[in-house]
């Protein structure tokens, strides 16, 4: 496989993306030395559509994987297959990654498996190396390789805190929720609702960032106000389209319930 | 495969659904931009039936998967299959409800491992897309998949919570039991007893639900009172029906199977 | 495979069943409507002898499944196997039972894994169907098809509990032991001894199920009665066929072991 | 496969065996009605050394499990082999007892997991059947198939108690130490010393035993003291025999190595 | 095999180690009798570079594993490939070390599963020796073969600390930072910065290490100042180039954070 | 396979070996019965070599097994391998000792798992049998065959304790370090140092075995010793050699490694 092959792999299109601050200056810097990159911040507050960005930016092909708990080693680096009676090997997504220049991103990489994030530290140091164990070869990274990986500081529990063997290897992008007018702006754009609409929505999500730590785990994420203001573009009234978009889905309990169905009252 | 290999997914007949609210119109504007939806509510409280009702409505094929423990995230991808001395590929219910744009309906998702809510993460935001890391494939949904999700907030341990970050893709609907007349109605139509038996068998079903918390987990659904109606119109005596329909089902202890005949004797 | 392939499961000859209630015409009006079936009641009550004697009974096969911690889903619903370099899917027994009509019994249903609940949730509402993922079929039961498991609610575990969402899609029949002339009769047919003999260890076994909470988690059974009786009747002295029947076998402890050896004393 | 195959688990030469007390009856007449049986009793009391007499005095083939943590239903049941492309059907050790009417003794049955457990109940009652779910098969027992298992009270953990399911299914024969003067008998002939010696060293044994519970979790077996009189009679020193052949073996800490070595300065 | 075929296994080029003082002597009069050597030291203070170092110095292969949890004894021995229709055998790193006279690395051992460890007892004593059980060979290592492991004694849990029996077979070098000079030097050649800026970075470095237990787990690697210096030398502000890349990857928490940027402004 | 076939299990060359005490009169007379030995005592201090001298000097091939937490009965015991189509039977390391008469070593038999234990029983006692359940077989031991095991009750936590019924069937054979005198001989014979500097080196490690309990969990065993003197015979320093043989591979704390450097200062 040459590198035409990652081509389902490559970003044909700009992705949108509205810079927060200077992380796209930042990324280019790294980019530079291919140091490995540690993306963190929120649920849903652009770091997947950042990487997206700067892969088209680059131009290079883009190999995410979302990591869990199931996530083993041989899942990342590639597994023997069965075919006609013998057996051929098929690269993983890092593998594939490595040896062809691809970014690689790991999303949320505390999710996988203790030998995943193993597996990554050689290929995160200076040796860019790393061996397939099952295949019998040391695969040395393709100059155009770069290693990111995303992390929710939030709400991890300490037994998914990332290793400080892992962290010495990454510098580090802090992300966090768009500023107000930003917000609303793409909140209008891709749900359809009017600038006014949009900007009492934003109000919305941030008074619900508030009583993150008070009984939400996180606030509402630009991404649910985008769905109410779709709801609402497409004619359900305001306050139900909150309740859908917003409440329901984060709150299960009555005491939150009713202080976001407040919020909702007062601001829409 | 083609779209029509999913004709055994279509629903050929209305199935009988009685809106409690707004929940049909606001399904259908979460369709129009193919919003993942999570219905929240207690067990046998009419979620399936909704989604089987709106997937006819829609035309849309509808695949099903009842989650649990043991679900894996391979189980809902698909997997590699030997025959004939080679090996092909078989879509799992979720790949092939992308692939071929059917709803996708996850029962019960907090039953499922980890890995299986992080693998609808990336189908469920703006990429809609997921990777089928052993078949190194990168699907992208059809125009008219849609994701559904079911979640019963009433018993769930913290183990068993939804995870922030996926809440965080969903909107949701609110169901709950039917108001006493429309209960009353569908038990006597289904199971063919008197509207006036019915009305008590939906008198003694809000009585169980009061002891929710209070000793019962959950009260009787209307299907469990439809089994009490079935047995009285097969000739069973009514309190001797109510015992095995649910006194017997819903509790073990002595005292809660003495509260809930005294009803049985209070109400029939 | 058609019906005749079933011919194994099927119930030659009546099973001698001796009805303790009305536990008879309510198995038969759930089966006018293929109720699902709960049997609860302690060990050796006669659930598995009533569902075989009802099985003879309706003229319909039966399947029966001995749960366990280790039973999967893929254990009831089928496998694909290997044969002559190419794979055929064999049915597991719930499948079976769907397929082809069969009454399928789930003996104690709290011990397999929570996979299998969920798997049989969908047999059991009004759906009928189940969806053998590894084989990429939806399976609508056979209208014959009924479905009953058993549960022993007197030493159930919290983690062993059977779930609420199960529990709301079965009616359930409460077993308890034979009432003591019954029981006397049958361990005097059964086992050869005098009914004289069959009353005093029928006496015995009550004084043992009065110990049940107080270091006996059960009493002893009709069946360990039976045993003791067959001992007496081949020639083994009263106490001693006592001592081996139902202490020895119930009891590790020397106070308990005492306590029974009084009982025996006394009783025989 | 039919009876001769189980040749090689017969037993040609009479075990020699000596009766505790009535156990070759209560063998006897249980096996007549191919009553369950459960041998209880400490290690090395002879509870392995009974079951293979009573297997050569019925003239019955013997087959034995050893149970440990590991040992799965499917070890017991059997497994499908690939052997020249096709696969053929294994019994285990259970199935060919069950089918060629063998005698099965599974020693330690609650070191196995609970699968195996439930395996053996429907073989434990009147159905005296089991279905090997992968073979889609249902096997009534051979008419001379009779089941016994074994069990050591002394040091089981609650989790490792015998189920009372399963209990409810076997009568027990309670087996311990022989007499002192039956056990010096065994000791003189098995090792070869003088009878005053093999009479020390019972007394030794007795010794040890009464520690039990204080910093010895079992005495001293017929075994241990049988290895004492070989090394005796192969030259060694007595009371470096049985330091060698008892204290080491049983004990770790100084206190309990000191205590054994006093009573063997005293007796020998 | 022959050893040639270990040619993607030899270093080529001189690797860049300054040593920090008798480690090199002491690593080449282990190497005279083959004595396995434990490596020392926190994160990034050069152990893997040593050692590729000295396997350069001493012109034998060096053979690198990563160790994690879920390694096991099979991915170190090797294993059974089936291709065309029968089996081979491949090596694995630790065998084909042994095999053929390389130095075999255990990165960071204590990851690794216990019974790792226990196979590489037999490697690392006077038997020089170890069985691969699967493949039916007692291999007895080559003159050549040495073993070196690595172990940050610094967060150890208990459940992670090296087994008595595996220190008790090793002889050990500790490892440390470098000396503030002798870092500032390697920042500078490595990142491109100024002298005068590399002292700055090395003095960052010191502060956050005395910050180890009070709050940090590990302060900032030499390889951490070098990626701050590179952004610095790729035109980010010396400040935002410390904040990204130590202060962003080694702290989450807010009090943390501000301690970091303090540090950075005053000695930046 | 024939006996022949052991002839990579045997042992060429008298191994040395310095007895203790009566050890090699005891295994002698144990092994004119073939009684199953223990041999109990800390790492190092000579149990291996001295069941390598035992097999050397009766003339027997051995086969050593390292137990470890993953070691299973089935690797001990065989397994099938698939070759040309077609499987075969490899008989595990204990078969292949059962079968051929081999001495059969399970180095720290108490850190392999249960099933393990538990398969070694009937080996063990006067069956000396054991059924290869996967192959159908069952095989009794070769008149030659012997079995022996090793066990450290120094720091055994209470779940890695022997079974008792495991115990109750060896004798054992308490090993400690040798008598100062004679490990200098040792230490000065394979390191090349001095007797005096020998000497030096035994009071050092007795100094440290004092500290068992201590902070230590052993003290130096000789191979330490050995390795402290291969250094200085190597050229090192004495304090410098010590330090990386013995220190640092043993002490991880600063208290520790101070009373360490202590001694060894004094000493030598």
């Amino acid at each position: 496989m040459d590198d035409a092959d990652l081509s389902g792999y490559r970003i044909a299109q700009e992705p949108h993306y509205r810079a927060q601050g200077d992380e796209i200056t930042l990324f280019e810097a790294a980019w530079r030395t291919r140091m490995p990159m540690l993306l963190k911040g929120p649920t849903g507050c652009g770091k997947t559509r950042f990487v997206e960005h700067m892969a088209w930016r680059l131009g290079r092909p883009l190999i995410t994987v979302s990591c869990h708990e199931d996530l083993t080693a041989g899942d990342l680096a590639g597994r023997w297959l069965l075919e006609d009676d013998s057996t051929h090997w098929q690269d993983g997504p890092l593998t594939m990654a490595a040896r062809h220049g691809a970014i690689c991103y790991l999303d949320e990489v505390v999710e996988a498996r203790q030998d995943t994030t193993v597996l990554i530290h050689p290929l995160a140091d200076t040796r860019r190396q790393f061996t397939l164990d099952r295949k019998g070869e040391v695969l040395t990274a393709h100059p155009d390789f770069m290693l990111v990986v995303s992390y929710n500081p939030g709400y991890q529990s300490l037994s998914k805190d990332l290793k400080t063997s892992t962290r010495q290897r990454f510098a580090a992008i802090d992300f966090d929720y768009l500023a107000p007018q930003q917000e609303a702006e793409v909140v209008a754009t891709e749900s359809g609702v009017s600038p006014d609409m949009a900007q009492r929505l934003v109000a919305l999500g941030e008074r619900t960032r508030r009583l993150r730590g008070h009984g939400l785990e996180e606030g509402a994420s630009t991404r649910m106000l985008i769905h109410a203001g779709a709801l609402i573009a497409g004619g359900i009234a305001p306050t139900l389209a909150c309740r859908t978009a917003i409440t329901a889905p984060l709150a299960d309990g009555e005491d939150m319930r009713l202080a976001l169905s407040q919020a909702i009252d007062a601001l829409l």
